[in-house]
């Protein structure tokens, strides 16, 4: 991967943290230790040179391009097992979410949509700029009939003078692309079933990370899925890890990491000392909306599995929660991680079979769900080596 | 409209934007082009002089007043068909929402209320300066019995030094009024039946815009329409556009428009390079929440028809959406626009009648919405030429 | 109390202003005025010296130590009246809300909590920096087994230099801590049940407070309490008071405070003119969230009875809703506000046993909440002396 046109500071900076971070990838994740393929997480394009580079593994390719960069890329929509749908940059990767997207503000992203499915569907994304004709919205006559391949192209800009002191903004911003057609003319359908995926526009001179995780808290689950079957995203203590937040669906959440917060802000860093902006650990991800940010995994607190999880309680007791496994800096398992892992897996599956055994976590809503029963009614006793003691909801 | 008193930069700069905008706006609004008048979400109140202006076009009319002025208005309370209620600058022209109030950082409103209802009701102002006499609640004895009138005191101010380094806030904001006593304490039956509207309290400075749309999302409606009845906001290429986004009701929201983005600050615009705010498309937007933000109308995406619309997809689903039209700049339609708002409208008939059918769209909430059909029994082929295949959840 | 280690300007200044405000604040609630103790919402633990100070009155102890400084703690979790339990500093003394504790950044406090209950239960903070074996959560295996004893330990750090021009977070924010492990994994039954507080971490140079107020919005109450027996908050004119709002369970909310605004960013302050943070008086408090903020008690609006209430209708209207008492600045009461208390305590009273009649405020949700009734079927002729008069849902 050349890196020819990366000239500013903070970016070359970047890049070799990035590198670094890279190589340990491989070597941190050990079949044994992967629950499930980070893959549908964490599928990355890079748009470097003048080609398309595909990631398939956890590592973080960062973006690089320069000003008004065009790239071409091929994207599938793809019907996937259990009636779910993901985009791919190949038909066999299509997963949920759909791969990361990057552009640096100036690019062009020329996109051709193959729908293998036999529904309606289109890509519509937030952030970027495009003409009617790449809106994704039926209504503009701008979709995929099934089996038909269609263009979009996503364009983007840098800030600029508005008046006097104003800037109007740039690109620059954690975004995200959805389908906008399938079921109803908002695309509720092909949302629902996991025709999403995040997009990341970045300002010349952002730091960029060593790893990176897509979280989407889709109706009552994330990315598709409940807990323990949630993605377990993974890095090295010391690396920098960038998290993509995006709310999709009919229910309202807050998004939750243990023992990391970020700036309230573009970035999740701050500009300096004067810079406004609150920090958070809890932020609310509703329908449409997307954060990013960036923390050094474990800084200050060190490896573990850290939970993340809607804050929404019975969300996270029917399966909103996830862990973010920081590993020792040489990729070893920390003290005590494992059996956390293990504790979570074994105390979910009861909660979600409970839950599901109820009325099925997927219709779940806020109106529906019942508070958890009275901890009067549990065994109060808690011993500490048995997963079922730590169990939750049905416990 | 005398400016006399126009001194910043920035401020001039607008007004010659301004008006530059305002002399296209009456040509650029045939009447066969125009689903319904925009008065209701675009009264006007422009502060100028000494002497109170009432737009009552589109156009938009900017505030401007020396520091410390105070204006005088009455405002009219009064009964609607279908049981709704309005505020306005005349009996006659009351409306959902209420006329744009503006003010300058520093200048009082009085604003004489008539009451010609048979309902207990107020005015309520969020942001500004009142005392108890004007704070519009009943438990401060600040209402209007049944026909009665009653003086409402709003004040406003700059920024001034809180301690050291820090600056206590000034009362600039995009904030709104409502009703605080019709049907309970808190005005609920005010609200839901259409008693509020937008208040603008402008830093000296700001840039002004040419046009200015109110946008409420009160329960399961847009200013208490659903689609395709939602109003259509119409501006030409180029023209700065400001949008007022307000929150009211009992179900949470998401604000999302197309093609647009801007700065999640109290302007819209970035401060300049390190303004750490980050850029958004989708907001927010629940009940008391009001936010507001300009963006140059089809910058950088062209003309056409934009949808702006919640984004919680039942919401979306059963009507809270509508178009944002881009014309030309000169103020003729572009190509493919009357098509989709063709289609907008026939489909969202649909849509609606599906839901008015199965529950009534004014009743839907979190709770009790169904998510919509699943996708495989609609017909997949798509005939682009035909509205109802377009058509939405129940087509 | 000694502030030998108290050098910066901001903070030498904000300490005159306590000590002054701490001075009034015996003389200002005599006990005819005080509906209830607010000791449950501002008790305080000062960490001054190297001696821990708790305060019992109303009146802020505002944090005071040198970098790097470690305070320890005994924390008593306590089954209270009514199924509910807190945390206090003392058995005799835990409340709903939990004590406020606070740090400067730098600052580590150790806590050794104490489950004087028969349930497992643990004590879990937002923002501040701790291990795995502090988290507080069952999967860690960081908690309390009923009866036993447990210390947590939080670290707390300032900003550092990023890469570059950015800067990685300090700790400094209004936090809050919360039980993790009753009921289910998510400690969602001690949340509800009142095992929560408020968590302060200053950085050096920021304002500091005479008065603190913790306000929880947890499922459909406040601290626990519906309406009138929501805390009433007090203050003199002047005072600078800072409000902690923390959110808590299933349902989303908006705190909305009469005739006082804030900055929507880290202290509510701007940094100065060019801090682009807008200015609010709503705002979105979901579950897991937390701000907080200082207003001049009164200013620019004198003194008086102001509401601060949930502005979902539904909410506000079955008793999410409190009072702000604004004294005279010598601590007198204004005119009217009793007159607006005792009315605010008829009318909700009555609002509140219609609700509970109906189906009890307390299990009322999004989904479930009827709309108010329409007023027409309301006594439209309003007599301002009579509380029932001013009723709510059900008057
Ligand atoms: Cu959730
Ligand atoms: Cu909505
Ligand atoms: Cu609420």
């Amino acid at each position: 991967m050349k890196d020819d046109n990366v000239v500013r500071p903070a970016r070359r900076w970047s890049w070799g943290r990035r590198e670094a971070g890279g190589e340990a990838v491989t070597a941190e994740t050990p079949e044994r230790l992967r629950r499930r393929s980070l893959l549908a997480a964490a599928g990355v394009l890079g748009l470097t040179g003048g080609a398309v580079t595909v990631a398939t593994t956890t590592r973080s390719q960062p973006a690089s391009a320069a000003e008004g960069v065009t790239k071409r890329i091929t994207i599938y929509a793809v019907a996937l097992p259990g009636n779910q749908f993901g985009y791919g940059l190949t038909p066999e990767t299509a997963s949920i979410p759909g791969p990361v997207l990057e552009m640096y503000e100036g690019d062009t992203l020329e996109i051709t949509l193959v729908n293998t499915t036999n529904q309606r569907l289109s890509i519509h994304p937030h952030g970027v700029d495009y003409s009617t004709e790449s809106d994704g919205a039926p209504f503009n006559n701008s979709f995929n009939a099934p089996g038909e391949t269609r263009k979009y192209v996503w364009r983007s800009h840098e800030m600029t003078a508005a008046a006097g002191r104003r800037f109007t903004p740039g690109s620059a911003g954690y975004w995200h692309y959805h389908d906008h057609a399938m079921g109803t003319d908002h695309g509720t359908a092909g949302l629902i079933k996991g025709l999403y995926g995040a997009l990341v526009v970045r300002r010349r001179g952002d730091i960029l990370p060593d790893k990176q995780f897509t979280v989407v808290f889709n109706d009552m689950q994330i990315n598709n899925k409940a807990a323990p079957n949630t993605p377990m995203f993974e890095a090295n203590l010391g690396q920098r890890v960038e998290w993509i937040a995006i709310g999709h669906g009919n229910f309202f959440h807050t998004f939750h990491l243990h023992a990391h917060r970020w700036a309230d802000n573009r970035t999740g860093y701050l500009e300096g000392p004067s810079d406004p902006s609150p920090v958070v650990d809890n932020k609310d991800l509703n329908p449409g909306n997307s954060f990013g940010f960036q923390v050094v995994a474990g800084e200050a607190v060190g490896p573990g599995a850290w939970m993340y999880h809607c804050h929404v309680q019975s969300h996270s007791d029917t399966g909103m929660a996830g862990i973010f496994l920081v590993r020792n800096a040489d990729g070893t398992m920390p003290p005590g991680a494992q059996e956390a892992i293990d504790r979570f897996n074994g105390h979910q599956h009861t909660a979600a079979a409970a839950a599901s055994a109820a009325a099925g976590s997927r219709a779940a809503g806020e109106g529906k769900t019942s508070l958890p029963a009275a901890p009067e009614s549990q065994a109060g006793g808690a011993d500490r080596t048995q997963t079922h003691v730590h169990g939750g909801t049905g416990s």
